[in-house]
């Protein structure tokens, strides 16, 4: 079932308005809440309006933040975002890493007391578009286990770096610190499939194939796998983004970050407030001419796409693939499982909403 | 065999003396040099004298840079090194950094026309002795082939990023983007070892556990391995480090960086000047009290040392390795295998100094 981007965004933005996000709010998480079904990243998308429904429900999202900025620098700040949806606050975190950047070449903002914010991809993209360097980097809840631990202590944590080129679309790399994203599990949980072997571990740290495994007690494996094909590589890169993230903005960080389901509940001495992220925007003419930096950013992807291939496999580009969805899905619409139309449409019904399907 | 450290620096020291550095440069960069084998990360230190000498003879090292340094705003940098040994040109590159951060919050510094600057982290570790949180980055020698293809295209490229803590060490994450950094081929080479499948490629792009691959036109695997264990991953992450350094300071980048080892020739139609690295250091106090921000590493840092293990393995926080390490080896010395001295005696017959293992 395909569906036009706007119907999932106006939707998506009546639910926002329906718990008291202002219009401007709603719209606005709308657009960034749905740019990951836009691009390919079906699990941050729509399918978790209803993840974020269940925060507001649960006291833990705040429809009517007031963020409080502070800052001793003229190119460092902390937001405080007042339980915002990660959505809003991101937004005007990496606004104002772009502006900082626009008189001294760099900004970086940290914010605690934050939700999730979708796809950590597109607040590094808004960089780019100035014709800067974006990044971008949230913690998320526990679900990864350390290289020899049984125990949760990171989330998938991602990194994302978005450069710009001149003819090209921009370079983004867009990654969990795992093997494998929570996504990639959803999938094969609705094909019922087994994962292959070095994602998932059991409760007690022995591998595992299957899907659901996180429900009864397991974690996911940090990128690497296994201790010996460097699995403490992606450990200490997940380190570094929760360190960015949480402790360095005042949020919680590691087995202390809330989880996104709020049926769980949250974990008892809290670090700090809500789950953290962290942004970067500078100049690339703080180094070269911009001119000349963006041909060779074109000379770069050019080289690298042009490869010998082993397999008859393109050699990729990061960001090429989320680029050509995007490009299918606005001509073509967004297709979306049954399951996730069916429970958008409950979802509607509880809180008296016009259903997902209607006007079609 | 042990050696104190001050002998490797001594000898060191003396041959950059011999080939016209200054007596200042010549004592840093056998510091620097040897810093590899203090931390343990034996492949990048003494053992690599020959590689630098050998460099100098192909004149591809200037031994009296001039460096001139070009800049558009208070916190962003590029250093051209002239064909400097890495080492001199990586620490003024990181005092800019952190220089620039006193005042600012925060620097970065790019540098073009460098030469390989031994291990990241130290550079990194630079910035926490002012309470910063620093970054280091460098492009290198192309043996990495991206996922599904057969060309190298990318070095190791390491990144580093070191943070301070109040009572316990820095943490500091200083890891190749690639499954095995290239020093653990050499301990594979030395014990005639097999490596672990998913280190190494053939050629022609298959599966290969010969240590020895690299010299028959194999390649090293980025970190993640194999496609569906994310080795797009690894590859993105390399790239991002050699956009950084490579395509961002002027230097070259992709295939065409030069080789560290100076019998294989420079690719055709250079990209740029030499290799590149890319330096940040920023303010902790920029966004919470220095105190709080010290005292939450700390807490962070406990929390991970005491996750539970599957296997009586300790967990360990980034860096651990090589403070213990250091630790070790400032007490009973420096280890070389005897293949090390006897080449490093050799070396200092062919140019005249005193031999390596005499006056001890």
């Amino acid at each position: 079932m395909y569906f036009p981007l706007s119907h999932l965004e106006d939707f998506a933005s009546r639910l926002f308005e329906s718990i008291h996000f202002s219009k401007e709010d709603a719209k606005l998480s709308a657009k960034l809440l749905t740019r990951a079904d836009l691009r390919g990243i079906d699990s941050h998308g729509i399918a978790r309006l209803r993840g974020y429904y269940n925060l507001f429900k649960a006291g833990r999202l705040n429809p009517e933040p007031k963020f409080s900025w502070s800052s001793r620098f003229p190119t460092l700040f902390t937001l405080d975002a007042d339980r915002s949806i990660g959505f809003i606050a991101a937004n005007e975190a990496m606004k104002k890493c772009i502006a900082a950047a626009e008189t001294t070449g760099v900004g970086m903002v940290a914010v605690t007391n934050s939700n999730h914010f979708g796809i950590a991809g597109q607040y590094a993209l808004m960089a780019t578009e100035k014709n800067m360097i974006g990044m971008a980097f949230t913690n998320a809840s526990p679900l990864v286990a350390p290289t020899h631990s049984k125990d949760k202590m990171l989330g998938t944590n991602p990194i994302a770096i978005a450069v710009p080129a001149l003819t090209n679309k921009p370079f983004v790399l867009d990654m969990a610190t795992t093997t494998a994203a929570n996504g990639k599990l959803e999938i094969l949980q609705r094909k019922n499939g087994l994962a292959p072997e070095g994602w998932i571990q059991k409760e007690d740290g022995s591998l595992s194939l299957n899907p659901n495994e996180l429900k009864s007690g397991g974690a996911l494996r940090p990128l690497g796998s296994f201790p010996n094909l460097g699995s403490h590589k992606g450990y200490g890169l997940g380190a570094a983004v929760d360190i960015l993230s949480g402790v360095l903005s005042g949020a919680n960080f590691g087995p202390w970050v809330p989880p996104f389901v709020s049926f769980l509940p949250l974990a008892e001495n809290l670090v700090g407030e809500g789950i953290g992220h962290f942004f970067i925007a500078f100049r690339v003419d703080g180094f070269l001419e911009e001119h000349v930096f963006l041909k060779r950013m074109d000379v770069w992807m050019d080289a690298f796409r042009n490869a010998e291939s082993i397999d008859s496999e393109p050699i990729l580009v990061p960001g090429d693939p989320e680029w050509k969805l995007e490009e299918e899905r606005t001509l073509k619409g967004i297709p979306l499982f049954p399951s996730v139309v069916k429970d958008l449409n409950a979802l509607a019904k509880e809180i008296g909403l016009e259903a997902f399907s209607s006007g079609l």
